[in-house]
């Protein structure tokens, strides 16, 4: 039996980490255990590099506890994928970035794809993670929603999804959509439906790639995210 | 219960398929049925870009009937992803490349990957694939192990891998080994314990590729693998 | 004298052969002897990835026939270049992608180019051969006629080459046109009057790369397209 | 009068704070007027990207500070440039990379340089920096002096200076080089004259470049890096 | 006392060089001292290459000139850069391009830049610049105003600035605008209002990026540039 | 009988015209006429950036002189491909550079190139060069003979040659070698014999790339190389 566990931002909100946890362990199957932790302080929800900076060191915690209560990995559940490098240097298991998980799949599906983000303020943000990643090759664009995070379940942002995504594939050559949130999850199945191309949701591959690592015994590279020496 | 179809090239060796598809049957556990096949005609291995042609047809018919029967996702069991993308444009389930989906991964766990791949003559092959993949930015090297691929799993191959690894880690500034054959899969556990960086199977990675497509009802862009009209 | 030969795509058509012929042999003058064959088995066009992987080994036997005959180089007459590589590594003589030669003479006429593709299915895969070939930084769009391959000289083709032609300079940055098909070559005298750009006919191209080619007494690097070992 | 405030790593050194000052003070000249301070908690050096996660809520308080009180720019005095498009987003003040002040110099000076770093914890992240900045065309090497930040002064590490820079230009083709820290400052005069290239101090362009933002009154775009909005 | 010298194109309208020598005296304030001079025959402006071919030994001349008199830089002023590697390789002070020093600020200064060309003939040649300094990766676009450079200081060309800014910014995704000439600068502080994000200068940046290599002793790397062997 | 015009730098070897025009002319046949002549004045050879200034204004009397008379396109006979849009400006005959020609047939014959070149102080201006064409993707290396231009038809050049070839091959990954100077052409087939991968000649290329030109009646871009407006 391995053991994920999943980091949501936002310690206020913890009524829906029940829910999130169903979601996720049914992608997962019977055979893998999945634990939901929220961060204990910070920002509620990352909306922009600022609040990355904010969160760090309460996702930190939760990693290093997450290594210390023997899980064989962990997942940061935000698309922007808040502090991956310096998480990863802090622990010897897996650490998954929601977006970094998607985005790699993504490139597998098609050859350009277009990141749908909640915000405005996430857009510069996502176009410098992706040439970090030096995906930038494969990103027809990166389109706002302009719903807070909070409100991406409504019928209204699912509109939105829906009209940016067209665009996206119409007007700036998107073959794949990749959402930039992980809050959005439950509206996907209905999304992929009015889709022709893949539409790819950070927190389900974000659960299955925790679990593709945790199978095969593999983890971040050493030499890439070396440890703190002392 | 999804099904999972394994395309292997060469049509002789047909002993091995039993023992291959244990192995891949234990990887993705007890939800998901693998079964496996070998093409019908075309040569017995993929050893340069005119073994692709010679076995794309042979490939094809394996992709199309897969299909036929039900197949949930197929996977072609070749590092070199022989005919990926005609493959894709004629079926509408999942055509997963065992070497896209290792590079994919490997992106994932360190910023530089070499390849080690067991023939010379794979050699440009694998560079012309990964900048048609657009992953050039992350690759390290392409190292060459010298072994036929029937000769991959002698002591003396996995001899050569660990020295040319190495040699990638140290002269090359690999983070991260990704075999270039599928046919080495039985040996990876002890040479990843050589190894401080991950090193990655491209018949493991597939099989977790093609599950996780199927988990989630994702298959290939129809814009970028466009259906045959008729 | 140098004995060129062109391969075409499409075993009915036969009795366009002739004309073909006589067009090209104008090109290279009287001092190089043009030869032109159709492959024997396959698809009468390639319009996408996967009538290049089931056209592919009818081209292999012309090709392997062509160097056996004596002929001193050959010339794939596809603009998608089909299974290039691995012709290559079949023979000793040249073999010219009428693709590759066209945009290879493209980008030391301007800085970017544009591709009139006559069908949608083949857009996707020139965007990949583009960047296969490492020349995406040059590629200002590939625009579609939506023209069959039998239709390229109807009038209304001609039409649509010069709408989408100038679209491409004016909206997409397109400082020289290549088609995407070596069927239009009659209307390009025609067509290039319309434009203050140059445009480029791969089927010109591929017979004057392929004489520079036998003038020269160069060919493709063995170490990139490797001989098949026995 | 200007006014700079340059924010120190290390709430432990105190001692060196005037001395720092004083060096700065006389790079800028008497017309504009140069602060020191030190981050009140955290780590006392960056010494890889986990560090920088643990300095960012320090040095974004430092930064908010320094606009509170007046100051016409601000400048975080690491190499490693921890947390720039955050601390951009907090304030409206220009806010200065020391890194980056150096590698855009280095790119005007010669067309490849290399980055001598003091740890082999800091390589991969700043290959990561460069990539994410988009210089990555133009680094020739990352090299590792292998000493401790606060030994950087001792003449060990400046004969590992000039060996490391000499193996730069001499085997990775570096035409320029770049300190990868701050705290080198006062040895690079005398290790400027054992070299024939450019050798670029981050502390030193970060003073001057802040200066320059000052003088034209530019600051950071606020479309790349928003405010927080309520 | 550090003495800089910046070099016109034109050598007719020597009238306005008392205005500029001002303009960038107050720049650089009371330590650092401005001489101005002008090409002393070729082209009055450069409006393309072919009038960078001409100025070449006209603005050779000035290099090797103000070098000999004692100068601590030299600034070409012109945002083309013309013959840039040419004149550096001439003399061993710094000479600064104003095109360039403007291009490294701007990409510290946002992630995506737009050039603001006063002429169509120069676009394509910014766009051959960026590429040669390898920054194609933060332009964003080229736009013409569509001014003499005599006329730039009209109102209408201040018009057509805003105009062409702000569709830069909202169609081409600048973050940033650097103005593609030099003859502009008495605009700019008016113009800088307009924008919510930062507006170059090259006139402004040329002789800051000066004074910064006087002050520091630094020049450019003789292996890049390599003096004329006798 | 298409008329093609070779402008020499240097004018002071006369006495080699004829030589060179004879070469040139068997390569191209009967039907073309080859015209040889030397730039009036400036240096004898262009061994770096600087001497590329001072020749440019002579050859572009010569370019302009050839299209007065005219010829049917224009070579400009050096490998550096000296003032190439300057030139191209100025005329509307196509202006071919030997190096471009050189450099866009290697593309197509193996995947990594490397240039010989026989000066060191042209090699940071062939990675310029090579850059600005955007083909650094493909750019295995540039080797330096160490021969000065006028002695490249010694032995010891030879020797060189196949030194600092077969080192390209073997350590830098090179499949095909291209000569960084037209002065060598005479060596060639000799040079050949000892190499298993293409070795190109500019000079061959670009008489070849002139004729093309002609033969097909396609000239460079005028928007990319506008014409000068009065």
């Amino acid at each position: 039996m391995k053991r994920l566990r999943v980091i949501f931002i936002g310690h206020e909100h913890m009524d829906f980490l029940a829910e999130q946890k169903k979601y996720r362990q049914a992608i997962v199957g019977a055979d893998t255990s999945v634990e939901v932790v929220s961060i204990k302080r910070g920002p509620e929800t990352i909306e922009q590099p600022l609040d990355e900076l904010l969160a760090g060191p309460a996702i930190l915690e939760e990693v290093i506890q997450a290594e210390g209560e023997g899980c064989d990995a962990v997942i940061v559940d935000c698309a922007l994928d808040p502090a991956l490098p310096a998480l990863r240097e802090a622990v010897a298991i897996p650490v998954v970035g929601a977006g970094q998980s998607a985005f790699a799949l993504a490139i597998t599906l098609g050859d350009r794809f277009s990141i749908l983000s909640p915000l405005k303020s996430l857009v510069p943000a996502y176009h410098r993670r992706i040439r970090e990643y030096g995906l930038n090759f494969a990103l027809a664009s990166v389109r706002c929603l302009d719903f807070g995070i909070l409100d991406l379940l409504s019928p209204a942002a699912s509109d939105a999804f829906v009209r940016e995504g067209e665009a996206a594939i119409r007007e700036d050559g998107a073959e794949v959509i990749v959402l930039g949130c992980t809050g959005m999850s439950p509206a996907i199945p209905r999304l992929q439906e009015r889709f022709e191309v893949p539409v790819i949701d950070p927190a389900a591959t974000a659960i299955l790639t925790a679990q593709t690592l945790a199978t095969l015994g593999l983890t971040h590279s050493k030499i890439c995210y070396p440890s703190k020496e002392n």
